[in-house]
């Protein structure tokens, strides 16, 4: 029987995904609580996740692969919640429940991803990646809801991305993205 | 009769005030031109002028005060038109009419103005009178239409401020910020 180097013990590797998983959600908790991501160290998100640092910089040798991670399944998570929203729920319902979600991630995460794209350059793999991502959801949900009938046929999903995406950049609070959200959704729907 | 160091002969007075405004609408010109301000020299504007580039020195001792000024302008610019625009025109049309002088505006301007805001700060005093300008201008503009009933009264001036210079910012090109701007005057007019 040929053996590789990724072939660890069944056991030993559910440990480690588990132990990966923990330590993404922990970082994910300590940076939304930080506000500014540069205040959060590497021994409070060890210590959050109830690990010790040696299994931190085993799965995470940086700070940044760590935000990364925690970018890359915040992005995960979004793409997973528009395709519970597809399947759930009327196309103007889908399209506009996704919009709030992703507007109040883009205001949780502005300080984080500013971070990120100054380190990793918005050309990256990671950064890319997510813009394919988002445009990805945002066609869907923009298509099914024409195909309905119940948003606008003269608007793209880039509109709607530069719409979203132009505002959540401009500093607003809670309230003032509830108010901005609701212009550009009665200006979507027909 | 005292004397003051400010007392020009009255003709030379009004040369020096004809050449300051000669350089500044040069300016204008060879920075839109460039697209990229940074390619922008002296020399060029002097020559776009008609003027010695000694005189361009003597009004202008600084690339950057010659951007200033091109900037100043550009916002009393935008105040004249909607004042222009409040007194010749209804409420709506009004107000449309000025967001849409607006979004072009800024499209053209985000070269210039980004490199402004780099070399002086957004705290500086040119551009915290600009968002003050701005920032009144569609307090009027947006209190106008509601007062005439035409926009939802259920939107501040920020916000319409948030959502027009969000998505100015999207690198959209003509034809995107006539449709996200056609999709953001639908959502305000009620």
């Amino acid at each position: 029987v040929p053996s590789s180097v990724d072939a660890a013990p069944p056991r030993m590797r559910a440990d480690a995904a588990r132990n990966r998983a923990r330590l993404v959600a922990a970082a994910r908790e300590v940076f939304t609580a930080a506000g500014d991501g540069a205040e959060v160290t590497m021994d409070a998100v060890a210590k959050r996740a109830g690990v010790g640092i040696g299994t931190l910089y085993r799965h995470f040798p940086t700070r940044l692969e760590l935000m990364e991670a925690v970018y890359r399944e915040d992005v995960d998570n979004l793409r997973a919640q528009a395709h519970a929203l597809v399947d759930g729920q009327e196309p103007w319902q889908a399209l506009a429940a996704w919009l709030e979600v992703f507007v109040k991630f883009a205001i949780d995460k502005r300080a984080l991803f500013s971070e990120l794209v100054n380190a990793i350059g918005k050309h990256s793999e990671l950064i890319s990646h997510s813009r394919g991502v988002l445009n990805e959801i945002v066609t869907e949900l923009v298509a099914n809801a024409q195909a309905a009938g119940v948003v606008r046929a003269d608007v793209q999903a880039g509109d709607v991305l530069s719409l979203v995406g132009g505002c959540t950049m401009m500093n607003l609070d809670a309230d003032q993205a509830k108010r901005v959200l609701r212009v550009i959704l009665d200006g979507l729907h027909r």
